[in-house]
């Protein structure tokens, strides 16, 4: 049961058949395909069947997560922390950009993971430089907004810089929204969506996550943020969100039975503290039948964080439902599943876990507390059996939870 | 609004007038009041005036937390960290429970705060010992319920040995609780609810976290918990709950053409990560009318826990407001309130806080991650002039929150 909603949230994240109702004009002159994030192979591939003209052009997937496709050229690389492919490919995504005549069309298939995907530093800024802010980030538990909000000061091509680059030729963006409330500059740092970025705000970020930079970085930043001045408007056209993956799993519970309360698609936090929440609200409609009535599914989105203490494997969904797992373990009319839509939790193969009545007892006495306390959620259910594995899914809607109460 | 929900709330969680339709039959002997708890005196108060028969007798509640009785003694003592007042108290009271009789009619009042209050050490232990044990198992990190197991095993009174003490007068308890799920086990470590533990249990509890005990400690904890082997079946009569107060809060909300979601009475975990997702549930009903629909109030209750890093002032409640007023600081139509229904939020005199529209918008440029970040929501709050103050309000059924989304 919770596999097929989990199914049903894929199914209405992809982008087949989502483009033939919302193409743009035929241009006079070229059409040109950029893009970037795990969902870019599938969307090129789904561009090329709904596109009844010519097209060329490169999209930047993560490694594992291309799309066979006729004319536009899929180029993999590294998420979450950038290489030398993706720097490659943004080079040239950027190059396409500039070439871009009046009379071209440039279409911008832009979905979840293009932040890193799409890595170009900013003239005066290295590699190693973003790097290394990246990853102090990462390990700073600072939530994806201000992560997204320092990656695009640093950059040459985020922050609406690969559009300034295409004008003066038309662009058209579409978008698989990983983010709660969609809004299209978040996605994938928004490449093509032009917006004002503030610098002060920025070296605030980077001050309380106790982040020391140069000074000539600094100057860096400032000066990059000072071209995003200009706001041109933005056509962006919304083929899969969050919130249509929870509806989808929503409207599936609901063939099977089971009353859906969607808790909505912006549920943040550290993970092991959203479970306790979570599994509150779980207890309750054990208990009371409150705020939904049993045979019940609390759907979510979102994205939470882990803080990393100990030296085990996992992702953030799997570290969450080993949190879960813990806080219920005295309630054996639950069960759940917390995955991320992209198919990889984390840095692992899995896409994430599930546990309930049907888990095997064939290991006796995990300890889970333990598994817990070393970040080791995939130790844990993969002992278990109960890791979730569908490899990449060449989508991406972030997380999808889902918590079943009989 | 927002105080009138949590007036609401309170109004239902007093004991006033609630124990007239739920009295024992008069006893041939004497009928001895003995309770302990945030709301014992209130309890003792209403008590009197519902029992038409004589009492007498001694609670203990926690300093300025007393109401005027005609009858019982109100005993004031320290809490959360208990006190010789309380340990006089809890002597007084277990020689009165043992002085009574076969015709005798023991009414126990039980609220929140009575595990501190009621502080005995077992016979041939001193209160170092209970005391380095204690400190040794919040070091630990051992689960609530495993270091309540330890904490009954050392006391005098705790887990129905004041019951047991009272045999073979009848027992009557009452409560007030202030636990998500009402186990009048749990609630105030259940001294007059006898229940049988297992001293092999505890030493493993103890052995688990490396805790070494003497041999004669040991022969102690193995004596004092053999004593609970018979169990007696309980009368318990609930006053009040938090998820009544909650219900109350609902009905007022609807009164008022809100539309009221009770998300449960167990909402635990770091404050500021359950406020990360509230404000995630929040945002979806403002964006989406998800999980309910505008113009609605989310009701929780439960006890969320901070880790202080910082110097500043605040309890659980006013914490917990700052960084949902932090995370919701885009949508200018959420208000909301969080206050300890026993009036005092941790250590300081205020309830707990608000913020809404109506906020003044006096102070400018209050940097609310600076005060959340030294754990300051008292000071925040307080400069903003958006403290809640009731003054102890003599019940205690936990935290009480409300966001209210136009």
């Amino acid at each position: 049961m919770l596999r097929s909603l989990f199914e049903a949230a894929l199914a209405a994240a992809l982008p087949d058949g989502k483009f033939a109702a919302n193409l743009p004009d035929c241009p006079k002159g070229r059409t040109i395909v950029l893009g970037a994030g795990k969902a870019s192979a599938r969307m090129a591939q789904a561009f090329e069947a709904a596109w009844p003209h010519p097209c060329e052009g490169v999209v930047v997937t993560r490694y594992g997560h291309s799309a066979p496709t006729q004319r536009i050229e899929v180029v993999e690389a590294s998420h979450p922390v950038p290489d030398q492919a993706g720097m490659d490919a943004a080079e040239r995504i950027l190059e396409l950009a500039s070439d871009a005549g009046n009379d071209d069309l440039v279409v911008c298939l832009i979905s979840g993971g293009a932040s890193a995907l799409l890595s170009l530093p900013a003239e005066g800024i290295t590699l190693a430089d973003k790097q290394s802010i990246t990853r102090a980030l990462l390990k700073s538990g600072a939530p994806i907004h201000e992560m997204n909000q320092v990656r695009k000061s640093l950059s040459r091509i985020k922050g609406g810089r690969l559009a300034l680059a295409a004008a003066p030729a038309r662009v058209v963006t579409y978008v698989i929204s990983d983010v709660p409330g969609d809004n299209p500059a978040s996605i994938g740092s928004g490449p093509s969506i032009p917006e004002p970025q503030d610098p002060d705000e920025v070296l605030a970020i980077l001050g309380r996550y106790g982040i020391e930079i140069s000074s000539s970085l600094k100057g860096v930043i400032l000066e990059n943020c000072s071209a995003t001045r200009q706001v041109a408007a933005s056509d962006v056209r919304v083929l899969a969100t969050p919130m249509m993956a929870l509806k989808a799993a929503g409207s599936k519970a609901r063939e099977l039975g089971l009353d859906p309360l969607i808790l909505g698609d912006a549920i943040e936090g550290e993970a092991r503290e959203v479970a306790k929440v979570l599994a509150g609200i779980a207890r309750s409609v054990s208990v009371y039948n409150m705020p939904a009535i049993k045979p019940c599914v609390l759907l979510s989105g979102g994205e939470t964080t882990v803080t990393v203490r100990g030296n085990g494997r996992g992702g953030r969904n799997a570290e969450f439902l080993l949190a879960l797992h813990l806080a219920l373990s005295d309630l054996p009319n639950v069960a759940a599943i917390a995955c991320d839509t992209d198919g990889i939790d984390g840095i692992e193969d899995n896409a994430g876990a599930w546990f309930g009545h049907g888990s095997p007892a064939a290991v006796p006495a995990l300890d889970a507390s333990a598994y817990l306390a070393n970040n080791d959620a995939y130790g844990y259910f993969s002992r278990l059996g109960q890791l979730v594995m569908t490899g990449p899914t060449l989508t991406n809607v972030n997380d999808f939870r889902a918590i079943l109460i009989r």
